[in-house]
């Protein structure tokens, strides 16, 4: 038996990502559940955010933002960086987080996020209320203590501990225990 | 200390949703982790197909797609979705799922996932070798026993169980304790 809820915006589980905009000595701070992977060869990912935003007017200003995965242990910072307006208040301030130089933009990235993308938007979509922003991922980051052999299959995902989020359900939450590996895990199946 | 690992695109922790397209009597399955929200008045979503792919032909084909989370004891057969190709095989059959007729469109859900999303395709960008279908969803159902006073903030998480995936990295994985309730945890840093 389904239950029908009407046209939702839910979907879930998601990042809570957070995503900086502006310069290093002007930076802000916005928690961003919108977001996906696009494309790979470049590699280019989406954000939807709201022109309310201060972070819109930065990131259509400057072209560029970095997106941040944050440690679950930072749930109560992620939170803040979604209420708070950054025309208000210095989000990096309050949520004693730490702007990072970046490699290939002039926004920073998040310190004590372990995994940092470096974003050139691309292309701007408007979508009704909100704006997708493309941006082509110019540099991967990772705390070097979370993954092997400097690699992408390196990561270790219990190290980098990232926060899973539930829009609309208002859950935060850990990750919990690994129960298989992609492109392995059906060969009973593709046997049968 | 960071480390760089180049143009990446990674980006977790992700759904891994199964994407019907076609209709009931012909439907396919296509296991998608690039997806995100992107609006919500209406609420619209994205998702990245290759232009290699079965499902890339059907979504053209008849506009319409549906968004489905399997629980994360089906991980077997969402990895087989990934994999298999739906001009060479019926998923369908195969993985074991039941297509269910939708409420708005004429491409069914899948009967063992607990969460639903009908889309109707509303625009459609080319985003290097991939495309980006943009959806807008028309209805979203639940599993009945897994949701409380027919509201959206009443469905339960762990009764839906969702299958948490890491790209690249290619894990997938439960969810787990809950941490904190988004619009509140932050409430110690705000009175600061």
């Amino acid at each position: 038996m389904k239950t029908k809820l009407g046209p939702q915006d839910i979907l879930f589980p998601v990042p809570a990502a957070l995503i900086v905009s502006g310069t290093m000595d002007k930076p802000n701070i916005v928690t961003v559940a919108w977001i996906g992977m696009i494309s790979c060869v470049p590699p280019v990912l989406g954000i939807g955010i709201h022109k309310s935003r201060h972070s819109y007017k930065l990131i259509k200003k400057f072209r560029e933002f970095s997106v941040n995965i944050p440690p679950a242990d930072k749930y109560k910072e992620v939170d803040y960086c979604g209420i708070i307006s950054g025309r208000d208040r210095n989000k990096f301030k309050d949520a004693n987080l730490t702007p990072v130089k970046s490699g290939k933009i002039k926004t920073p990235i998040i310190k004590e996020c372990p995994f940092n993308l470096e974003c050139k938007l691309v292309k701007t979509l408007e979508v009704s209320e909100h704006t997708l922003f493309l941006g082509e991922i110019l540099e991967t980051h990772i705390d070097s203590d979370k993954v092997k052999n400097k690699t992408p299959q390196g990561i270790n995902i219990d190290k980098v501990n990232p926060l899973v989020y539930f829009p609309t359900i208002r859950q935060y939450r850990k990750i919990g225990k690994r129960i298989g590996k992609s492109f392995n895990a059906c060969l009973e199946l593709k046997d049968k």
